[in-house]
């Protein structure tokens, strides 16, 4: 399996998650997939991101088998598979503790739409997806946590592209794009809506979600046919 | 056109907005202008601050048409442009997000002035320029904000060299000063101003604004007419 | 007696409590014990960790008497003493001041477990030890502190290993593993835990703790006796 | 004049300003003085610390006239000299508009003594000052500042050794001590005492003041006549 390119950039993704701040210790993971070859690359479990090494990430097939590496690939390997076979769009997901996107979970509260840099992620509320019931956990748990969000998104009719990050109650964030490091810097900018989202509420408990107009407008100025932000090129997801 | 020092100074202009912690990823912009030859400097739309280069910076003229460069300017620059038009004494701008000043933003408030760090920069609250309209969104949003920023100084007889900041609700802060520099300056004095406000108000709810006899003084020694603080040269703005 | 080794992995723990932010100027300490010696070594008290080297360590016995070394040792340690001889399970201590941990102490509660983070760590919220009476100040203030911890312990049947650090009202936490680096580990968490807690409450006041199957299946993932979470390897102390 | 070692260490003592992260472009301002040649050296008003040189530094004699330096001295000067002629004990001052401090400030409430950390400092409230009013403001603002801070002590029967540090209402903290390194050491407690107060209560509305014996045990053992804190030497202030 030639997965060289592919090592370097989950690597380089794993890495930059301790840079952005939004893991400490082991916590966390990033992965990526190659379509063709049909495995994805991810954190081994428990190996602190300073010991961490290209060689050392974890190649696993779409039936979540072992294709190569010999250590043990992160505990949450079956919700980043999940993901994988049911979103062919997306190439990359991320996993954290991120601490203010962390405390929503906790909370089991959404991250609310409150500004136009939320806009310019998504076009509503940050969905936080239910808790996993006791046999669902003892049955899977981290299978059935993949199972849980998408779920939540056909029911929502929501598209991962254009949600491109979830919140598990009493857990953490999941973010996705269309490689690692899209999926890096999906979960830098929900970690930053839930601290503003926090603290917008603190300043003005009464504050209502962003006017319709407004949301319509920034979300599509950057994601619609029309998008005119940046310089036609690569977009969010 | 000769720009090489206009484009020397908006370049790191637009980095520190990144040192100081007022940007990430590739949010916010910073301008200057050269009134002599009529154009302004601006940060190309979407390009990540990791990626700019002065040469990407794009020369805008005063009817909003690019005179130099090769990408999209900031999508933003239609409310530069309006304040350039507009306030002859300002010399340069910056939009970010930065955390605590997008979260008044968000609330729809503005920043009180609770103590004498705040009656440094301005005498009185940061104002909370009003969301668009469906009608002004959609006709030309970014022009139309340029316009309301500058109808609401005219409507309360706000000098743009007092004042020399606003945020705009459910956005975020735009600010500016005699040039670039000064206006990132701003930009980091307004987002702290936003963070003790929230924090005063915190530790006491029921606190007032500052008395008036205070806020004079302080704003006074620093930019009134016999200002004794600092060297008898530059003052904000 | 031969310290060098344990000498460079207290060092560098304590120089960690720094790089962490769980510590500013001399406040803090961490201690590291050879069980085969019977010493174990501590930071000196009042020294800032800029002037620490790691000769300038204090070798205590289980007298509490110096064995090794010129300065006073951390007028903690008698609280170090009390946990080492009623712990033999435990390798390392730390001791901080950190900003959030510190915080939950002077509020005299303990940390709730809202989350998964929280069980990763220990099955139930963070112990917050009661007060010392003022007899016990007056007789022996910081051995006493050492005998509360340990008699709350034995009172609601924790274990050290379970349950791997406490906060102590109206002072601060203090953390343990199965050695210095461990025990410094377990300060970064268990501040983390608490900022997490606090922002938690913020979000949404009606929160209650998380479920139990959830705490469990997360505990039991990484600590149970068929845990899969890691490399086969070491475990939280 | 020989200045040459106090210029030193005041130009160390306010870069230190900005490490700790107490002050930011121009804000504050650091002294210390020469109590056998009757001058104090202090930060020259509105230079950025960027821009700051040991011989920068203004010297000022205790009749508050430049005795040394082309450049105005900081516009808090008289203040310093008020604290300075009152108090020969004190050796430093340090004034800041830091984060917690100066909410605090612009709240116009004291810092409670919550806990340990807080007692190490001070055994009590740190002060808030009173507001001055329009003829205090008008006639000498600086110099009636330090008037009312002295003013405060004298009524409340403190020692400027025992409280190293206030904050004055509406404005910010001012701190001091043996020299110019201690008052940074003390601005630097103060500022995260101030922020621990915030949380403690926001952790627990209902908590008090410590118990009076857990106060004086911690603020005797690390000042008191027998104190054991240290290694029997320099002591705060």
């Amino acid at each position: 399996m030639n997965l060289k390119d592919l090592r370097d950039e989950v690597f380089e993704a794993n890495l930059r998650l301790v840079d952005e701040h939004l893991v400490i210790l082991a916590w966390g993971n990033a992965s990526g997939i190659d379509r063709d070859q049909g495995v994805f690359l991810i954190k081994p479990s428990g190996v602190s991101y300073a010991e961490l090494e290209p060689g050392r990430l974890v190649a696993v097939d779409l039936d979540g088998k072992v294709a190569e590496g010999t250590l043990n690939p992160s505990s949450d390997t079956a919700t980043h598979l999940e993901l994988y076979k049911a979103w062919p769009e997306i190439g990359g997901i991320v996993h954290t503790h991120s601490t203010y996107a962390a405390s929503f979970a906790q909370a089991c509260r959404p991250i609310p739409c409150y500004g136009t840099t939320h806009c310019d992620f998504c076009p509503g509320d940050i969905p936080c997806v239910r808790a996993l019931t006791k046999e669902e956990v003892e049955e899977a748990y981290e299978k059935n946590t993949g199972t849980a969000i998408i779920e939540d998104y056909k029911n929502n009719n929501r598209s991962p592209v254009e949600y491109p990050g979830v919140i598990l109650s009493r857990h953490g964030p999941f973010t996705w794009g269309k490689n690692a490091h899209k999926a890096v810097e999906n979960a830098v900018i929900l970690e930053r809506l839930a601290q503003m989202a926090l603290l917008t509420r603190r300043i003005n408990p009464e504050i209502g979600p962003i006017p319709e107009h407004i949301l319509n407008k920034h979300h599509m100025r950057k994601h619609g046919p029309n998008a005119y932000y940046g310089q036609k090129c690569a977009n969010s997801i």
